[in-house]
């Protein structure tokens, strides 16, 4: 295929359009690979959409060697089996819902689990028909709170979602380690570095579950890897339970006067100053911060949570957030205090929270709160805090949650060495839902022995256009972009360097030549100058660069490799060799 | 590619669904390819997508052949662009609208116009850069007031959408032509039968518009065609103006009492009965038929409309509402008729008609209707009519308007013949828009000569859900779908008849063979007899049907054309080039 620039639907912007945020998303439209379509809504230009053509391909190609088999369904949808499921409410604003002409409710497709999961209740019936796995590759649907970063988080975007089905959970884990094995030699394939760290499944439900991160720093999942090979999303460490202290020498729990505390770090500095301790001085870590949130759930009800955690560690939202799915954390205001008078803005400690307390209100306190460990918290007065309090002893939370922050550093919950944080995009999910899905549409098989028995599902989806934007995110250069071969939009980017007519001559020829040959050509042809040319074909990032020019009254051209900006001369006379080998090794 | 029925994940059905009307769809759901996901909503099963994306696949081949680029844009888009043009409103219930959780408005595009004429816009500024064709294979919606049909009137379909950019109108014309080439080339690949007929351009606006209709009863839209040539959408087509008559004899015009003669029908007899003409018996021609309809425009403002046709023709409601487009027809009601006491109900006239009458109604009449001819019609008061009404002496309508029914054996416009009414699926609709969306959102360049000039534009397109299904509704006979090689989702249906060993193994072998050669093929290998075998490869409609049996024995298997019925025995020993040479010429 030769395409020309002189005709080609496509125009390189000199600067950074307002929207975008991330280099590769930046590149991409400079480069007039796509373009702002809406808030969180895109248009493919056409270099745009070969591109994302070629990732979509590989992807369909790798879920049918592993005989996943490829099915469509609309992206309107009733709302019916939503209901069933309790999604349309779970959902909550995320969900795109309208109503048709006659006033009937729909939505468009967050994700595709109750439809996947009606028809194969109406094909199969029988054990016999199982294990099956199906997969689309299809527009998907979500209003984000906050769309950003281009590709990666828009509000419509395609998605390949599959989904297996078995008959026990023996077969489902033979399902999930084949889609695994599938989706790592699709990443493998598009060239696009990974990841694979356990994850929390959220408002799927389900028990096994990971993502295949694209680590950089741009991306917006946090994860933690160790150096004995624990990864995990940060949602979804856990946190190594200490062994309890003994605590009988703790003196009993005495309150003291700390006016104006109502922060750690003011705290910290007033018992330092004013109340020392003996064997050193007093840390952040010393004290027990309670955070109160508000949990609001999908059918509207709100209820209050306070969250314990060591002074030294904010709570981290998202991980608070992946820990009460389907509920929403919103912040605790003042008028929740004012309705709640046992709570003490600043000063709130253990004696005022739990469910059997005063405020009723539950109390979780992260997992290094064990039995024995001392510590200052509020006294539930203005002014005052409680020191040498002992957990078990004086206090006792409701329960545990992991909603602490992970810090570089911290043990891996496996023994397997101190975590290091770091940042990717998320390029794939796979987890087991198990027996939601069909537990609630129903969707039964007879077993060997005529029983009828619930089905078990796995889901497992891949971002395609977020693909496409994590290998531009992955790979982009201070000058451009630079696309693995196997998704680039062309082989060769031929520069025509001159306007001689011998130099076009030769040019021209070349490209047909490569046509013949069957390598994809892209050809400036365009009135411009060489250097402006050499900087939109660095811009472009088609991985191999021929420049006919000057060197041509020699019998010379020169081939650059974008990547690493080599530079060599080949004889006119062996170019389409010399490309041909390049291109296909 | 080698398919086996054991795990296909397909069933055939042996009743037709309750929901399907034709035997094309009724075939598709039966033999598994689709199925219903609600009202106006289908899902494609396996085999189903296999043909739809070789109609897509051909579709873009013979897009990409004429030089158009494509693009995607997305379905969920923002209200500006179509409240802009209008389309936000006129397009009525038929647009999907809602709304984002910050309120803002969305539809869901029904057609691109407006986005495509904004992309140009933003990427180019001068006459140098066009002519310009972009185009998208896209999934469209309409809230139809009547989803029928299946994929033939759908609320979520794939449409191809190109269109077309010049600088002026002699570009559009050589770029519609091109286009037109292109669509004449992709249905002859498809093997789909087509009529290429005059259309009307519709709410689109716009000059020249033809639609590609495939022939069958089936069909929704009406056409016309001549022996002579001429062909045309039964909304487009125009009727012959007769020349005016000469009325110098006519007596001059006297009212008759007629009771109980609401109708042409009870008139005609009436007349026959009690004032006989001399010359030949009254008939329904001589009567002049006045039909009221009120006007819905987008806005909400209604507006009373009379059409008058000769008693013998009935109006026909899509010639009408082509004509009258943005707005709706609506019946006129006994409410109406109240609001206006100068129509008298079943006796309405000429005289109580027309902008400067007592009730100010505009009035249409049919070319038909011209100077001296001469007609029984109301005379606006219960029971009477008026004879000998001559038009130009005794009335004179507001204007024309081409709404009455067009009939067998109607002259065609163009002089070429009696015309031929027959009925077709639109698979394809080529129209010059003009410059009403670039001038909407000021779409210029800058002309030869420096000067700002607005675009002219045309738009292109090819329903792709529809194209499979206007192939299954022409193909399907008694015994199920029937394919055309190029779309079919696979090159043999190969039967596994017995439960032989050898019969297995060779039957294996061979498929095997054939996949090795890169034949697409379907193994019925599953555990059922030959002859429920035999009837779902029949349903399913491979060109090519295999069957490996009881002739092995000697050696031989039987290939059977699904089209014609017609069966060879093959030896298995030269089975693969006998198929190879079949399914490749």
């Amino acid at each position: 295929m030769l395409r020309r620039l002189s005709s080609l639907f496509l125009r390189t912007l000199r600067d950074d359009p307002a929207d975008a945020e991330l280099p590769g998303h930046t590149a991409l439209v400079r480069a007039g690979y796509i373009r702002r379509a809406g808030s969180g809504l895109h248009s493919w230009l056409p270099l745009g959409y070969v591109v994302y053509r070629k990732v979509e391909q590989i992807i369909r190609e790798e879920m049918d060697r592993m005989g996943a088999q490829e099915v469509h369904f609309p992206a309107l949808l009733p709302r019916e089996p939503y209901e069933a499921t309790g999604r349309w409410e779970e959902y909550g604003d995320t969900l795109f819902r309208l109503q048709d002409r006659r006033g009937n409710d729909h939505l468009l497709g967050p994700t595709h689990e109750e439809l996947f999961t009606l028809l194969v209740k109406d094909l199969y019936s029988s054990y016999k028909d199982l294990p099956l796995s199906i997969y689309q590759i299809q527009t998907k649907y979500r209003d984000e709170a906050r769309p950003r970063a281009g590709l990666l988080r828009a509000r419509e975007f395609v998605m390949k979602d599959s989904y297996s089905f078995d008959v026990d959970d023996a077969g489902l884990g033979a399902s999930y380690e084949q889609l695994r094995a599938a989706y790592i030699a699709t990443f493998d394939r598009l060239g696009l570095d990974y990841v694979i760290v356990d994850a929390m499944s959220g408002a799927m439900g389900g028990s096994r579950s990971e993502e295949f991160l694209c680590p950089t720093p741009v991306g917006e999942d946090t994860f933690v890897r160790s150096p004995g090979g624990y990864a995990a999303n940060a949602e979804a460490v856990a946190t190594p339970v200490p062994d309890p202290l003994p605590y009988d020498d703790v003196p009993t729990a005495h309150v003291e006067d700390t006016p104006d505390t109502p922060t750690i770090a003011t705290l910290v500095d007033h018992a330092n100053a004013h109340l020392p301790r003996e064997d050193r001085p007093w840390t952040a870590a010393d004290m027990l911060k309670n955070v109160l949130v508000m949990l609001t759930y999908p059918d509207g009800t709100r209820t209050p949570l306070a969250v314990a955690v060591p002074g030294d560690r904010d709570v981290d939202d998202k991980r608070l957030a992946a820990q009460v799915e389907p509920a929403r954390v919103e912040p605790f205001t003042d008028a929740d205090f004012d309705a709640n008078p046992a709570l003490v803005k600043g000063y709130i400690g253990p004696a005022a929270l739990g469910e059997d307390s005063a405020s009723g209100v539950r109390y979780l306190a992260d997992p290094r709160i064990v039995e024995g460990t001392r510590w200052v918290t509020g006294a539930n007065e203005p002014g005052r805090h409680v020191f040498d309090l002992v957990c078990g002893r004086d206090f006792t939370p409701d329960g545990t949650i992991e909603a602490a922050e992970v810090r570089d550093g911290d043990p891996a919950p496996d023994g397997s060495g101190p975590l290091e944080i770091a940042r990717g995009i998320e390029i794939g999910h796979i987890f087991q839902l198990g027996r939601k899905y069909a537990e609630a549409l129903d969707l039964k098989v007879l077993d060997e022995n005529g029983k009828l028995v619930t089905v078990t599902m796995g889901s497992y989806g891949i971002g395609v256009s977020r693909a496409v934007a994590a290998i531009a995110e992955t790979t982009v250069d201070e000058l451009g972009l630079c696309w693995p071969r196997i998704v680039a939009p062309a082989d060769v980017h031929l520069v025509i360097a001159g306007k001689d007519e011998q130099v076009v001559a030769a040019a021209e020829q070349l490209a047909a030549d490569l046509d013949a040959v069957g390598l994809d050509v892209l050809l400036d042809d365009r009135k411009a100058s060489p250097g402006v040319k050499f900087k939109d074909a660095e811009l472009i990032g088609i991985p191999t660069i021929v420049v006919v020019g000057k060197r041509l009254a020699d019998g010379m051209i020169e081939v650059r490799d974008r990547a690493s900006g080599d530079r060599d001369e080949v004889a006119v006379d062996s170019a389409v060799d010399h490309l041909v080998e390049i291109c296909r090794s």
